[in-house]
């Protein structure tokens, strides 16, 4: 069995983004030499999401609207967690769109369907944060 | 270390629907041969769902209510997304009911509580589309 | 290869609770000698979730209060799946928090970033209830 391990390091300007990470995990899918396997991509913050969805910008914004209504961010005196912070909703969106995804590796490839890419979903940005991928097989 | 691969397909002819894959899924693990191990089981659509949760018609109607009252189909022109298509709430369905899941493998059986079942969760159907089983161990 | 399994055990006496089960899982990790490798956790009953997040109260709270709105207790009979069982809600809050977590192991240690934490999330206690530590590794 072989292991591999690699962080990506993000550092958004803006407090919510999503990120298209796709190449950067096939990238480190490649350097693990891993054919046959499970690669696991989770957010290492617990205001950030990993999520696999369609890379459309429509859609994107209306994540953003979507989410802002289930868990809107003000008033941000709402949330008890926001004592000295304002990040209570950041980590009720991170919920519904998860911290984590598993993908299949086959024949050195991730095995995803047609429109399957795997998104960094920041919602309390403007500071450097973490994605871990972490490959397991042969 | 042994892997081994199945995809299931769907045709669902409505649009949405809740269908028990578990006797699928166990079929596939009967036939990786695997005892102990790791079983992903993944929607390769991004208007899908796998989730595991209890075999009950009420609650499957209480599912679609809710999750209808949560992200609504209609009015269709609300999401950017909808420009040639109508299925921009389809996604937001499946972000809350998840892409995915990873069940353990005990003794060559899916290591399960009293209730645990896995569902594909269609959002967007009456069209092929693809259910991936992934399994790693010994 | 190498697996290890345990179940952990809990009679939560409310309704509802948050409990951090992150010592249990890394002694679950310690005693199976695994150093590289990844390992899942899941609630092995349909209302209950085992989640990443911040160990902070007020956070807590905040989850309390905004999935009882995004999915009430009340009124029961508002869900089909409540005959008999006054539960519904808690198969709705397990959707949005989530069934399970996969981490990654890294030098025999759970490869976590700063502020994760891993949490049992109970919506339908005061009954004995189990989760399930699944590590494959080396």
């Amino acid at each position: 069995m072989k292991t591999h391990k690699k962080e990506l390091w993000f550092d958004i300007p803006t407090r919510r983004a999503f990120i298209n990470i796709t190449p950067d995990v096939e990238d480190c899918l490649r350097k693990s030499g891993i054919k046959e396997g499970l690669l696991l991509c989770n957010a290492m913050h617990i205001t950030a999401s990993v999520f696999i969805n369609d890379d459309e910008t429509g859609l994107h914004h209306d994540y953003e609207v979507w989410l802002e209504k289930l868990a809107p961010h003000e008033p941000v005196s709402n949330y008890r967690h926001n004592v000295g912070e304002d990040n209570a909703d950041a980590h009720m969106k991170r919920q519904i769109m998860g911290r984590e995804v598993v993908v299949a590796i086959t024949d050195g490839q991730l095995d995803f369907g047609t429109w399957e890419q795997i998104f960094y979903g920041e919602f309390d940005g403007r500071r450097k944060k973490r994605v871990l991928v972490k490959i397991i097989g042969e």
